[in-house]
């Protein structure tokens, strides 16, 4: 199984009352891995978009098990969990880099889609992109 | 089934690249709705905290059907789907408000704590909140 | 002197370890002041920018006075210091609802463009829009 | 004169429906910016938080020349332009990382607090953090 790593620090706009990281910015962290997972393996997603792709998400789930703090540093550990033709499915764990702590495991799942938000069949209109992604999903659909 | 509507406007700042309200807003928009749905029965929020409490997630799921766009007037409908005294589950659903159509509905889990977060048995330590809220779980875990 | 009062509440998600709202949420917030301000005139941000227009920022500036807290009730006073055919300046006051104290005062230059984020001279490309806002600015540049 | 650079990356998250970097998230960086120039020169603001002192921001200036996007690589250029016992000023310089392009120039002022925002004499409750930051100081107030 492929996984790649981000290293990221907890922003203090990132905190809440509560003194801890807002788990709204979890979704966030874990598009910042997608991004460079993506590039870890060939993929620009800078130039997927220009070439007329989009890639929104439709489903989302996190799972908290430890909060992070102030200037923390994470490690955004991500992987391919399932991909076909229409879709991919990431799995993420965020863990504090000084001891490995799992602080936050997460899914998302994507739709591939053309400029207007319309389903599109990648292995089709961007095989190179499809090429890219499928030899590191853990389970083809 | 009691559940509580909140309204609210897509902000600019909200929208992404693909000029759709970005999917990590929509946690944030659930926590809107669990606000006003807590002082819809009388649970203050903030003088629970002032009096020692906190609530933190420690699930969250997402399911987005239809993307929001800047200045969409939204409806957070918000209602407790099962609760304890020491856990609560809230489900949500985002609807346009012009016409009805689901945009995303979710569903957030939270463990009631003291301010260090470690859990407490509300029940005993707020036995107040605890009536509050109880009487409107869906069901009772 | 015209002005425009939009009423919003501070969310969890807003604040920051510190307890108070993050400053980096007033930016935001004037916005929210600036696209009801343009409602309240006839100008329609979302019809603008379909029509092809954008007004992004130039400048900015906040001086924070006094904190902003959870759930607090603030309004947002908005208005045009200043305009002229290419660019737009707005002022704001933010003001605690319960007793109207000032938490914040800020102003945004903004510069007319079309989509490119090319300058655009508005009286000459959209003269509708141009006579919208013109007469409710303080002081015509 | 001592300038600290922080590199990070530009979030999808943090674009909007122009497609660039929304404005707000420029006082974020500028944080993130304080925060690694604080660390570089042996201040930790978790500990100076954890000693029970605060730095609230009270003026906030940013001057937008060419807009960031998604991925970019920025620097952010961080120095203090001004402090005394009670206040200090940064200045920042956001570049493009591929070219040194100038996307945005800013300014913050801050004042020293102890854990009820009562501001405090730095010199007198901290020496020790008062010593470490004056010597960064291009002008002494």
């Amino acid at each position: 199984m492929f996984n790649f790593d981000t290293l990221i620090r907890a922003r203090y706009a990132e905190t809440d009352s509560m003194g801890i990281v807002h788990h709204s910015n979890y979704p966030i962290w874990f598009e910042v891995g997608r991004t460079e997972f993506f590039k870890s393996i060939g993929f620009s997603y800078v130039k997927f978009e220009e070439a007329g792709g989009m890639l929104p998400l439709i489903n989302l789930k996190c799972s908290f098990k430890s909060p992070a703090k102030y200037d923390d540093e994470v490690i955004i550990r991500t992987f391919i969990s399932e991909a076909t033709k229409t879709r991919i499915c990431f799995g993420y764990e965020v863990l504090l880099k000084i001891d490995d702590k799992l602080l936050c495991s997460g899914e998302t799942e994507h739709v591939f889609t053309d400029k207007t938000l319309k389903p599109i069949n990648i292995k089709k209109i961007f095989p190179e992109y499809y090429e890219m992604y499928m030899k590191y999903a853990q389970k083809v659909g």
